[in-house]
């Protein structure tokens, strides 16, 4: 039986590495849970940055360029709000806006937030399970030397420069897990966490009541994904929020923000430093090129994570028998 | 003293005489109360079809080959709206998207439908009163051999078809005309009825309690359009629905659906002989032109609708001195 794989995945790099599982496993045996602390509405439509990324990459819609949006976009209903004085920085595309407009009635509806994630998915071709880890509004807010901002106030209008000091999740304590996303780390065999924003992408995951303990206790072999090459970023502040966290920014901070919930870590080779601390922490360590550029490159990664966790699957097996 | 002049105008032909009027008088002396008749949401968003065909008109945005929507228009929104599924039959352009979006979200967040429209048009360039008939919502149902159907679902998904039986204007018994509308029938110098459909267009304005009692009792002088040439619409199924609610379909049906609300109609030349008829009515009758194809027409269908209200004004004066 093909093991049934759970990834953990936000931002771009999230969905780089959903592609590559995307492209080795079938299906029905591969779940996704993505982030939704990015989530805002513009112009009264809900917006969900990090879901519609990993759909857009998953339907190989997405602009490559860029990471997120569309490809072949145009933008004539923001140039339309504009006109009516809205704040347009967050770049809605026209093609893009029919997915807001969609889920925004969906929600008035009434129709469960995951729900509609995976309606949008299935529409555009993705038939992999794409699970939200709770139906419910969790906003990931950050205190910044410039106050309080929402994620995307911070990461797209401000462009990252304000200087990060806290990091709250506004809702999760009253978020209950959807039952599919509690399943989908219960039930799995290899439990991923992809290279993306511990801090911005994970942790909002985490935060829901009920995720972390179910990560906790899962008998699955659980592995992460470093997103950084030699201790920064590719793309994003997940260095700089890290260090905001109190965490070294380096492989040893990724490891440390996930103390407890991971088996084992892939680094870069950049980083192949870290591992002897990495060790002495009890993790195992895989040591390979992370950088995602092309098909190949995540696919490749993909593998490589899968083997490396096939072998601390069979390392476990062969101590306890 | 410039003549104040209020407009009550729905459809192609009011927004055509709404121009007319615009390229003659100062704004500030010049108020269109529209129709709302036809407002239906489609995806979540607020649809004002003819008050937006009002604005685009006036904005000189409207698309001129159709009578409606914007120019240079493209449906990207809607190619992604199909794609999820949803009914694509209401074309609704990108750049008209903006409009509802714009238009939904003030809404919900309470703000005065009236001041949206009046929003809208004024960021669009337009100066002169835009009013709404009343602020609540009010929308023409039709009874036709297919059943109940919104004004919309018959005139654009049904192509006018059904054979209309019944015409109701759902939720008028509790709405409360806007004090700008009333105003603008109260302190008018000259009442108006465009060429309009007067079941589909006219008839919701007078629908709103209170609205039609200010007609009656204005001191303006009031003159109506008949939008039939030949005894036939130009466009849109006027005729048909004067007949099927017991009107001829004649410039004496339109006239008979303004009873007591008129002192004057403007009939075209090809509808000559309905004038002794009209004038037995006791209607002051004036014979032109009446086709609006361009700019030009539009003014001077404007330009002799006004002097012959002045001349009407003038007989009365001279019949109380």
């Amino acid at each position: 039986m093909k093991p049934r794989i759970t990834l953990l995945a936000g931002g771009v790099g999230g969905a780089k590495l959903a592609e590559g599982l995307a492209s080795l496993c079938p299906p029905e045996t591969l779940s996704i849970i993505g982030n939704v602390g990015d989530d805002q509405e513009f112009h009264g439509l809900w917006v969900s940055p990090d879901i519609d990324t990993l759909t857009y990459s998953l339907a190989n819609r997405i602009d490559r360029q860029q990471g997120w949006g569309l490809a072949d976009e145009s933008h004539r209903v923001l140039a339309g709000l504009e006109r009516f004085g809205c704040d347009t920085w967050m770049s809605l595309g026209d093609q893009d806006m029919a997915t807001h407009i969609f889920r925004t009635q969906l929600r008035r509806q009434g129709v469960r937030p995951s729900a509609i994630a995976q309606s949008i998915a299935e529409a555009l071709g993705v038939t992999l399970n794409l699970l939200l880890p709770t139906d419910d509004t969790l906003q990931t807010r950050l205190r910044t030397d410039q106050g309080w901002l929402a994620f995307q106030e911070y990461f797209v209008r401000e462009r990252c420069r304000p200087e990060v000091r806290e990091v709250r999740f506004e809702g999760a304590s009253e978020a209950r897990p959807t039952p599919e996303a509690m399943e989908a780390i219960e039930e799995a065999d290899i439990l991923l966490i992809a290279p993306s924003n511990p801090v911005a992408s994970i942790a909002p995951i985490l935060a829901v009541p009920g995720i972390r303990r179910a990560l906790e206790a899962t008998r699955a072999t659980r592995i992460a994904i470093s997103p950084l090459i030699g201790g920064h970023t590719v793309k994003g502040p997940a260095d700089r929020m890290l260090a905001a966290m109190g965490y070294p920014s380096s492989s040893l901070g990724v490891a440390a923000s996930y103390a407890g919930l991971i088996d084992g870590l892939v680094i870069d080779v950049s980083d192949g430093a870290d591992r002897p601390a990495l060790e002495a922490e009890g993790l195992q360590v895989m040591t390979t090129a992370t950088l995602m550029t092309g098909a190949e490159e995540k696919t490749r990664l993909a593998e490589e994570t899968l083997a490396f966790a096939g072998s601390i699957q069979q390392a476990q097996e062969e101590a306890e028998a």
